[in-house]
């Protein structure tokens, strides 16, 4: 099982987004949490996350605050080359230093720009200049360069867009952040995922260790369909947080066996893909109502060639019949929604792909089509498996993406449940 | 076509969210985003989003730094009923008021546990004291109750999960935050959304608007596979406003008319879509590499089953042969990535589910799998159509999902502009 190991609490950093088209909510603000984890891992205290727009005045108070109550700040947005991007030139300011051109710097913009075969406009000259002192952190996938700037407290500037950020951090920030002193302790963090019961039955069981204070603690985190415990343990040495999380784990695992999917980054799809791979068997999907959204998430795992065979989306009654064979008559009596019906594309498919397994969806996503017999929600998810076919009644809420999703997260964990029985 | 209007700068909220799994960067901030378009909506600017961890000390410090900047703040998360959950306390403390107890919320809490048939634990009476002088905001989907309270500082508590937040917004606190008065102006934003050119290449076209000042402003933003302008415009009403932005859209509209699919929400399946339907098309889809994706976006589109008759995901060379009738020395003589297979994929589901359209898509997602002839990122994508089949060869970059992605959008802007034609 993994793990991962982090140095913690020697420095404090809190993260600052500029955009005004974030606090418009035209984006979410993804990095702040993609940030948290990566500071987490190398040990970053992360006390605050805020957002401020394009605004020079507030983003100076923005900085002014962040001195007050941490070690630096991390400001993402507002590198670009527009007149609107004023990140960099509000830090010179706030910093007292001026801005200071760097040839090197914008030889390598044009460069970017004469490999990408466009022309170069005057305003991306303007990225070329970074405040006095300050260190470049260079782009690999934009033009905009970062820096980082020490006061003492530090200030490093990324650009907004995640796709740059992102490898500038791994490369330059962690290795630069890593490289500070001070204090250190270990901590480990191991998130423990379930699926199958709801939240409240999973904290009943292990309300005992929810309860725990640190250096130990355990948190419960619901998501649609899932259910995760967070185990985290912090110590002098890593053996020591090691020990401490090996025996929490030991305590709750009994508790939760029979609906433990898998650790951290392990996902249903993960765990249903490998275990298929592993016990050399095969799947074919037959879905309705889901739409492709179940062979998507199967597909997502890298090696699923090896062990799903085919999906067929069969929206239409006439696909239902000429590509699975599904009886017109029994369509016609009874309607694509139901128990007979998710079972024989179950089995139709598993047959057409001569596959180990079969799954059949069939159901009402809504928003549209409900009845008062059959209403929104009610989807019927079919295994059909060598000896036998199963099939579950779900009567599921939410929007139509959400009522998608949870049955493929059925259809996933009654697949799982199988093959933890071979 | 669409616009959305709002009133503004009546009043100023910040929104903070409280939650130390947000700082650890476990969850994403998504609230932040859907309330500040919410506010915006109605006209409350958003100056600052604040997230911090659940420790009374720091949110009572957040407290009182919004109540310097802003006339109110929107605090999500916190209200659940655990030991951790410190939201409410806080703010009563924050007042100075005392927290009291309401037997009608104890009820409904119960009442929600007995429906559920779920044991209703003592810790969830927390969940039935308000800040004195605080005014309910039911939550119909879960159990903790939001408040508001006036100190005259407006405090807005909500819980953090997303679907319990969400109605209690829109039923209770947008009714109440349209009551406030105060001078009105009037904003319209409009999105114009793009497929099939690249940000520079659109910038430069549209260079003029772009520099716009306001009161009229345009804005550009990148996402994968499209590209939006964001038309803004502020009036002292909403005619003045909706002229201003009617006169840009005017002038933008030529520059861009090859690559224009939608207005604001409209997304580049919902108009393939609702044009299939328009012009009683049907369509059905082949897909290797995308695997599923391209017909779960199709089919997120409420309606769809009127148009879409049939997705496969023929994922193995066996499934190809049997189901398609891809011929088999083909594929191995030039194995399965290739112009020819895409286009005979289009061309033969087209054929079995007896539609207008076929689309075919087979490449290379990654990260394995990949040759120095066929790399990573290398997808073919056909459409087949009544007269003729076209075929486009791709060379993407990014992840395994990034890759699904931008295949599926190439996809469903092939048929856009093939539906155009008609």
């Amino acid at each position: 099982m993994s793990a991962y190991y982090v140095i913690v609490t020697f420095m404090r950093i809190e993260i600052l987004a500029v955009g005004t088209e974030l606090l418009l909510g035209h984006i979410v603000n993804t990095n702040a949490a993609w940030l948290s984890q990566e500071l987490a891992k190398i040990g970053v205290d992360v006390f605050f996350h805020s957002t401020i727009g394009d605004n020079p005045a507030r983003i100076k108070d923005a900085l002014a605050l962040a001195r007050c109550r941490s070690d630096g700040v991390i400001v993402t947005g507002g590198l670009g080359p527009t007149e609107d991007d004023v990140t960099t030139a509000v830090i010179a300011e706030f910093a007292r230093v001026p801005l200071i051109f760097h040839s090197q710097i914008l030889k390598k913009i044009k460069n970017r720009f004469r490999h990408r075969k466009i022309a170069m406009i005057k305003l991306n000259e303007r990225q070329a200049y970074l405040p006095k002192e300050a260190r470049e952190i260079p782009n690999s996938t934009g033009t905009a360069p970062g820096f980082i700037l020490r006061l003492p407290f530090l200030i490093i500037a990324l650009p907004g867009v995640p796709r740059e950020m992102k490898p500038m951090f791994l490369e330059t920030i962690r290795p630069f952040l890593r490289k500070q002193g001070g204090p250190k302790s270990v901590i480990i963090s191991k998130t423990v995922r379930t699926s199958g019961l709801p939240e409240s039955t999973i904290a009943a069981r292990v309300r005992k260790w929810l309860k725990l204070e640190p250096p130990v603690t355990v948190g419960i985190y619901a998501h649609l369909g899932e259910v995760d415990l967070r185990v985290m343990a912090k110590g002098k040495t890593e053996k020591e947080a090691n020990r401490a999380i090996g025996k929490i784990e030991k305590e709750i695992m009994p508790k939760i066996k029979d609906v433990f999917f898998g650790i951290d980054e392990e996902t249903l799809e993960s765990n249903v893909v490998n275990r298929l791979i592993a016990k050399k068997k095969t799947l074919a999907v037959a879905e309705s109502c889901t739409g492709g959204l179940l062979t998507h998430r199967i597909t997502n795992v890298s090696g699923s060639s090896k062990a799903l065979m085919l999906g067929l989306v069969t929206y239409s009654y006439e696909s239902k019949t000429t590509l699975l064979g599904v009886p017109a008559d029994l369509l016609k009596k009874k309607g694509a929604v139901n128990r007979e019906i998710a079972s024989v594309m179950a089995q139709r498919v598993r047959q057409t792909a001569n596959t180990t397994f079969g799954i059949g969806i069939t159901g009402i996503a809504g928003p549209t089509g409900g009845t008062k017999k059959k209403p929104v929600g009610l989807v019927y998810v079919a295994l059909a498996t060598p000896q036998k076919t199963y099939c579950s009644e779900l009567f599921l809420k939410g929007s139509r993406e959400e009522i998608k999703w949870q049955a493929t997260q059925n259809a996933l964990n009654g697949l799982r449940l199988e093959l933890a029985k071979m």
